[in-house]
């Protein structure tokens, strides 16, 4: 077989769904502390930008791309509400103002467990919309704030040509780029694809005016995503599988056609990204690190939130049923991630949140307002 | 204990997710009958009445409430799609038109599944709204075309009283309303109040001009509801769990303090409910019967479609985990049922379909047309 399946994350491999103890929901607190540090951002570019006065109707509609399960996407949801209503009153305007929140993720999504978390009636209405955020999801001009956190740095695919076993791409015994300078270019490149998809579809999708809010794992410019922290874990990860096809409980041909589909970009690649887009303007964008002070991680908590975004993708391309297989699996990588404590050293750390506040540029204002 | 414990259906006990053998996705023929046979109707009220010319946006939002899971509730949006799109066409509209399409049913509801047999994206914009349609769940006049079928006829909740064991309403050893005009007042004043509800939710969401579609089952008028071959089938599942009863595999209290959610209206009090209301304009109301032409039907597939529709109530009611004593019980409602042919002779046949077109009145048109 000169080239591998191609492996498409499609619909079928969010994050572990449920509550159980490695489902994304009891695991995303990596993240949570990102949003937390995001929060001020957030309520900033809101009370400066979002131009309340001039809402084309009487329904905020506010949609989280990515959301998962769990008390991330109710929470950031609720610092936007909650920002919103405080600017409403302080302005003390007369048009009631009602919510509407939308949240997205993968048809493949635990809906029926995010749908019993939601706040009580009367918060806001509430929405689920399954899909791809890499392409339309909403009619035109209908959004207001779009929001997405930790999200955009899942590709929609592997990129083939790292699963061709004739190409100079080809990642074999390796599950992501780190080194091989070809493969993360070729990684780059599906990025780029992935977000003007995104780009393109949100363009269309929000309203002139109309905020969107991103936070995303990036690597400092001037470094190579390959010096990240993050992409040496994967390589620990990689390193564990290959182990494992040493004792013959895996098989090489699965590892060789096995990659992660995450990328982390940089502030320059991000903004050239948006820049080519040409629809929003960038009103503000940072990077900070919610981690600094922090000592070394608890390895098994870190493997188990890993485990939460990736047991899925495991599995199936494994083919794996078997529970043990994968604790063994995820046991072995919080054990080398123990043996690798350098790698968590701060002054190692090249990644860091990307923030970004857009607006969706008012060209086309008027005619989208008469439309809505 | 004077009161049973009142008994709501709450978000809890929809019907049977998953597309297993008991799925209501794969038990739904009959209401899917229902719908064929109201196709035409539908269709036509929607080319007669559908102000399509005058649409306050670009998107025609679509919700169908009471989804559940399954081909009805696609196909219902599909047809509603199909027509406006052909009037579309017809009148040689220059706008585009884009559909946003609302699935609701209660928080329980299986929307993992439902997402997973979506039509291909690019047919409409889809989203699930969980919750129950006797509040709100869309912001102000936002919606174009509310369908609801076969869901209309469950309550939110047991009346209270049915349960009280001192009050003339206690339904001792019965589970529906059929032998006690007391207990058949207490559920249509329950249904008052749960249409109350709904009319008022979607008066306040649907915009002047817009339309409700409603297809609910039944009885004529002038004849009690108990006198419907529904009621007397629902007497005979009573029935077969006091039998079970006597041979002490389930609890006398707990058949006792049981009660079927589901009230059968008549188009004299629909209409009456209506016309309190006042919102909507009854644009077309009729009653039709699409199984006259059947032979008697196989009651084991009639038992097995009543099972997808209220093993989730019985089995939460009565705490049963084990599927050998539903199975029990969904046989000898079988059994039962094939030995009381004369309730399936057309002759007896006092229930129907009831269809409804509504308008949403357009006295605050203009008002609502400026908030969208």
């Amino acid at each position: 077989m000169a080239r591998g399946k191609t492996m498409e994350v499609g619909e079928t491999c969010p994050m572990n769904g449920g509550n159980g103890p490695y489902s994304y929901s009891q695991n995303s607190h990596y993240q949570r502390q990102a949003a937390d540090a995001a929060k001020t951002m957030i309520m900033d570019s809101i009370l400066d930008k979002l131009d309340i006065q001039n809402l084309p109707s009487n329904t905020l509609k506010i949609a989280d791309f990515g959301c998962s399960v769990g008390a991330n996407t109710l929470q950031a949801v609720q610092n936007i509400i909650e920002t919103t209503k405080h600017m409403h009153k302080t302005l003390q305007l007369q048009q009631t103002l009602e919510f509407q929140v939308f949240f997205n993720d993968l048809t493949g999504n635990d809906f029926n467990t995010l749908f019993t978390t939601l706040p009580t009636p009367g918060e806001y209405f509430a929405a689920g919309v399954p899909g791809s955020f890499h392409s339309r999801l909403f009619p035109n001009a209908t959004l207001n704030i779009a929001h997405s956190s930790y999200s955009l740095h899942w590709l929609s695919r592997v990129p083939e040509e790292v699963m061709d076993r004739e190409s100079p791409t080809w990642n074999k015994g390796r599950v992501h780029y780190t080194k091989n300078l070809k493969v993360f270019e070729a990684y780059s490149a599906q990025f780029k694809r992935d977000m003007e998809g995104f780009f393109n579809a949100r363009a269309q999708e929000i309203v002139g005016g109309g905020l969107m809010l991103l936070l995303l794992p990036g690597c400092q410019d001037g470094f190579l995503p390959c010096e990240t922290s993050v992409s040496m874990q994967y390589d620990l990860f990689g390193s564990c599988l290959m182990d494992m096809v040493n004792i013959g409980m895996v098989s090489e041909e699965k590892v060789d056609s096995f990659n992660l589909p995450m990328y982390l970009t940089s502030p320059m690649e991000f903004r050239e990204l948006i820049e080519a887009n040409g629809c929003f303007i960038i009103e503000r964008m940072e990077n900070f690190n919610p981690y600094e002070d922090e000592d070394l991680p608890d390895f098994q908590v870190l493997a188990t939130q890993f485990r939460a975004a990736t047991e899925g993708l495991t599995s199936d391309h494994f083919g794996i049923k078997r529970r043990e297989i994968m604790d063994e699996l995820y046991d072995r990588f919080a054990d080398k991630m123990a043996e690798n404590t350098h790698l968590f050293d701060m002054k190692n750390m090249k990644e860091f949140i990307i923030f970004a506040c857009l607006m969706r540029k008012n060209v086309h204002f008027n005619a989208e307002k008469n439309q809505n």
